[in-house]
């Protein structure tokens, strides 16, 4: 059972070492995910539109196929074997590394990181991000009971755990500094950063270290922060829509209403101006029935791709200097 | 003068050095690129619709004000440390490298590697690529005269000169043994490619070496081939396009149109079984006026995702079974 990247791993060497592998997951799991494990040559079962619904259906099909289950996270050599990613980062990283961030979702990642870590380099920092949406591993750290909380989609669905494992617990109690959260307009906001500036694709759970710099940034300052990015299998659309919303949130792209009058000509005087000043026209739609002043009158949605804030004060500006009633819609 | 990397790169080390930089962009530039060159201190100008306008100008405002040219492709010291890159490939790459992909705009960077390559492994094969809207230096290593092609807009930006330079076309001449041509949309497949598989942004003329390995592949068979993913600066609201125009190509994201009788309850049971099909609705409108068979039904385009070609003859199927009329819409 596996939202993503174990699943990968368990059918590329099972097709390596010639052993069948059955991998289900959430039916949630983004296509991308599903593709890639099958092409492994693993057969995929979608089942279950929880993680946990997931987990105790695979249990059962064990039991009763009298397969073996390799935990995707509670189990010490899955737990050893991520561990080593902690050598590579130590090998790799300057030794003034303060802090170490790592996303977690059953807790096996950090279970690793934070036993290598600690052994090697005890006074580098290891801070467990989570999703607000899924903070159990959070609260199973402080002792609190399973809290309460609706079921809601987050774009980290490989974090995504309802149950953290018993061992990856232990070990994340004992060697784990912190576990913070952080919300979905983060992590967006970071995927959108790693494409753009690090020209890197990164999925929702592997993109959770960043935003929590994001988010905390300021209690970092002057620190070495390291994170990892841990996943990228993010469905392409869902990408795609994540670069428009973070175009959108950067003021690049906007939603300007404009009042026209419902005459031959009025159109194109508009979108005329728009391109005169240095806007280009993405999306357009026209209507009459809603919202216009007069019947004479329609109220025309364009989707501008502009520079940023400055450039949108100019473009509402320029319209109104030549009589056209224009307002940024939200 | 630069569409993209010279540009920042010669921002970044007049900033480091204290040198002030003034850099002149084709108009249709990316902000992407105009943005990153003025974030690291360099005055950018936008001047041109095409980068022999912006050439010319530059020419003379750099007479005019007295500026020192660093020319981005027709300078010996620009070209050869363009070809350190060979170095570097030729130290990492395995012995047997066979083909070596390197995309044309003025030539600058295939010169350098192509006399760093064949000085050092005369072995391997140093082909160019270039885009069919922009083949000059391909036209200008054959002899031919200056082609006559309408000006027209590419993806690869990058490499959109219509005059390669004087010095790197005596060194392509020759040390490249080939030049071929890619299209659109063989470079818009590789941006998508590289992104869904190998996690990696690259903008159109970066992508270009991919896009010959897509377009000639069966002549590569067998062989070792590299390329240079020789720049990322992708506006990010073109990739996003890009990539759902990869998810249209590819079958996972299809339109599709149905005729629904405009009655209460026709679209939920419509879209209701959308859903059962396991297929998700990006995007849905509806309309009276044009293309109903009667005054009583609506026609409804849906955009929809799912998993590829397969799965669309499933969905076009149920609907078809229970009485909804359903085509594809291209």
């Amino acid at each position: 059972m596996s939202a993503g990247n174990h699943a990968q791993a368990l059918a590329y060497h099972g097709g390596r070492l010639g052993i069948a592998t059955t991998i289900v997951m959430p039916r949630s799991t983004p296509n991308a995910k599903v593709e890639q494990t099958r092409a492994h040559g693993a057969e995929v079962i979608l089942h279950g539109n929880q993680f946990d619904e997931t987990r105790d259906f695979t249990l059962a099909m064990a039991r009763e196929r009298d397969l073996t289950l390799v935990h995707p996270y509670d189990d010490p050599a899955v737990i050893a074997g991520q561990g080593t990613l902690a050598l590579e980062i130590l090998e790799s990283s300057p030794p003034s590394l303060d802090v170490l961030l790592v996303p977690i979702g059953g807790g096996g990642l950090i279970a690793g990181i934070a036993v290598a870590t600690k052994a090697l380099a005890p006074g580098v920092q290891i801070i467990g991000v989570q999703s607000d949406r899924y903070p159990f591993a959070q609260h199973a750290f402080h002792g609190l009971t399973h809290p309460d909380i609706p079921n809601q989609g987050t774009i980290a669905e490989g974090i995504a755990v309802k149950s953290p494992g018993l061992l990856t617990m232990e070990l994340i109690r004992r060697h784990v500094d912190e576990i913070v959260l952080v919300g979905e307009q983060e992590i967006e906001q970071a995927i959108f950063m790693l494409a753009e500036i690090e020209k890197t694709v990164v999925e929702g759970a592997g993109a959770a270290g960043v935003a929590a710099v994001l988010k905390h940034g300021a209690r970092f300052e002057g620190q070495h922060v390291g994170t990892i990015l841990c996943g990228g299998n993010i469905d392409m659309m869902t990408l795609s829509s994540v670069l428009q919303r973070g175009m959108a949130r950067s003021h690049r792209l906007v939603r300007i209403r404009v009042e026209v009058p419902d005459v031959p000509g009025a159109l194109g005087q508009v979108t005329q101006l728009i391109g005169e000043l240095d806007s280009n026209i993405v999306e357009l739609s026209h209507q009459r029935a809603f919202g216009a002043s007069s019947a004479k009158a329609a109220s025309v949605d364009l989707v501008l791709q502009l520079r940023g804030e400055e450039q949108v004060e100019q473009v509402l500006d320029g319209l109104a200097a030549r009589g056209f009633d224009a307002c940024l819609v939200r």
